[in-house]
């Protein structure tokens, strides 16, 4: 399987997700340095040090080198007034892919029609992250044992939440999918999310409690209230309202596994000792995937 | 050949640049990791992502490896008052070599005087940066065909573009240059420039249209007006006074060629198309001839 | 000799200090890529080149790789308000070894109560910076040829300098040890200290001149005044009190060591012969063993 540039969740049909899944477990238990002599950039205009350590991490495990920058909206030339464009052009002739982060939509795509190497999206405004769906989507397969005929609530921030767009996209993909949106009104998934819904058969619902629906999903997708991203009064009436605690995670099914994009903050409220002990919190592994699902890609893009 | 600081243009003379070249066209085909176990310190004051990323990408190609540093300015012990000497001192026990780029003029030799490891100059106040200036000059070689006996326009930014005052000086070292500088008044060539030029037999004219100029020459260099260094009625006055567009390139001999140190903004105003199939647009392959051209320098440093 | 995390000076006792600087001196002369395939994780939320890049260094020069945040506090999902913890459970999955750097006196201790992968103390708040301090007395033992029964003078800002507290935790591990704490009443050491030396039984007093003790000792460890953790007022008060000059030097015994963790400003005022060509001017040397010291560590850590 080769692959060109990854840009949205969308791009992925179903049996490239599956080769991509098989190549992950083969990587996660151990690589021969098949990109040996390959540098990957890591072209930050958003920092994340989460995203840009994972890539890094690897294509380090990969035998792989790295070019970087945190913070390329005030230390690179975009300060002067550069196009994305152009920063990609002369970036791709220093190294054989580029992983970008930006706060604009659309910049992705700018970049990969003019990029002679391969681009990836590491998260674009508050459109797509299609990495993180992945490992996501990589995480429900490894936990819960299959992907079609789940049941699953995407719980807190689904307005601005930019994981739960592309996970519902990439769920789009698969049979038999039910989705329960928990949202306040004011944070709830857009239009263009439940016209997406319609159109590929996705039967989902959209509710305002979380207590109730719990014992009914083979996994809880939380987010958090992205405070960055919104208005003072939209924050305040939105955090706290949705919360998982040592109580209510009992309401959760046995064989069912609690996930987070992460960071989490007051939306899970869960002791050490849960979080190590209770194999339904998952969200720990999920990050640890990311690494697996991200050397799976670059290898896919640069082998 | 063996380097030992790479400090100011005016350090190369005929001989060296094309033994530079020579080591640069090899390289570009095909590098054994010469510098396999070395480690290059980039040590960056003023960021600048294209430099640094360039550095770190030829060092890695050779096989070597980088620690860095992308806000030294903020992020060391600079902001704690110690001296440049004292940082280099420091860092040179942990490097095999080091790329500074620092605000102040006068920085890098400094650092040189003090260093047990090569100094190389990552472009210094508005001073000098030299190891643009080489790719500058590589790019013209391998595009014009030859050196000795060009016509060159330097437009723009003349006063504050650090690029322009190196280039000359290089210049200096060939035979039979003519150099049309065109410039608004307030940011014409400084006077040390023209001195240096006429002691070295160099041919220069100071000019304010551009059109005029534009079918005699064999290289337009480009420059922006670079508003960070400049007040802001200086900025006013000048901006889009000069602009290559789809127009008036076609005054441009078939033969000759457009630089630009980039990024550009304003001052370039040409489609997609004409960017990747004019041949006469030269500036991106003149970046990426940046990358060969450190990794020669850093093979003549420390291989 | 295998370690598990390093968090504090106390951690190490004599026997291990002195396994510690064989391997040193094993490594300062020849490493055969022990660490070939490790990935080293450097999350400083306080930035600092200096201890970054040695670390960084180190881990290269063994032959591993390093995934790097300069500035955490700002770029990482702390800003988002997350846990130290979760940050370190997730960051270990992408790494073998984390370096940490925090403003808080805690962090570390959280840190390493959930990392699955060892965790190093790069300077935490005003508390420890053991590998400072491992490298400070390794510089003891090898310029002045032993440990047990030197008298050193500490001199500056020993209220809130974490190297000179983290010293002290680590002489009380040796015999016949002296210190002359030499400060302004306002910048003394603290009483906690105080107690650990007089359970330790090491001899110390309290003095406010300099010149009078420095015929004595066979170390002076110079501080700054660190300007960034204090008031104005302290500041004004305290800089510029305790100075080496070309002049006091002459009072150091030939066979003394003046140390300073680095970085110097006003506190030692040495011309560039002197500091080069004077024995008894030992910081950069001192700064030098920090590379071999640290990759002793991070031999002991992960080989």
């Amino acid at each position: 399987m080769k692959l060109k540039n990854i840009i949205e969740s969308q791009q992925f049909d179903e049996e490239t997700i599956f080769e991509l899944f098989k190549k992950t477990d083969e990587l996660r238990i151990g690589v021969k340095k098949p990109l040996d002599g390959k540098i990957l950039a890591t072209l930050f205009y958003e920092p994340s040090t989460r995203t840009r350590l994972s890539f890094e991490s690897a294509m380090l495990r990969m035998g792989g080198q790295v070019i970087s920058t945190e913070n390329a909206k005030e230390f690179s030339s975009a300060i002067k007034g550069e196009s994305i464009e152009d920063s990609v052009r002369v970036i791709s002739t220093y190294s054989d892919a580029i992983v970008i982060r930006h706060f604009e939509e659309g910049a992705l795509e700018k970049a990969a029609s003019v990029s002679p190497v391969p681009v990836i999206n590491g998260g674009s405004g508050s459109g797509q992250h299609p990495t993180q769906t992945l490992l996501d989507i990589y995480t429900i397969w490894k936990e819960v044992g299959k992907i079609d005929g789940i049941t699953i609530a995407m719980v807190g921030d689904l307005k601005y939440g930019r994981t739960v767009r592309s996970l519902c996209y990439l769920l789009g993909k698969f049979k038999n999918i039910k989705i329960i949106f928990i949202a306040p009104k004011a944070l709830s998934i857009n239009q263009d999310i439940k016209d997406y819904l319609k159109r590929k058969d996705v039967s989902f619902e959209e509710r305002t409690e979380l207590d109730k629906y719990l014992p009914e999903v083979d996994v809880v997708y939380m987010t958090r209230i992205q405070k960055e991203r919104m208005s003072e009064k939209e924050y305040e009436e939105s955090k706290g309202l949705y919360k998982i605690t040592e109580k209510n995670l009992q309401l959760i099914k046995k064989t069912a596994r609690l996930l987070h994009p992460l960071p989490h903050v007051e939306e899970i409220q869960l002791s050490l000792e849960t979080e190590n002990k209770d194999q339904r919190v998952a969200y720990f592994r999920q990050a640890e995937n990311g690494l697996y699902v991200r050397m799976a890609l670059l290898s896919c893009l640069l082998d």
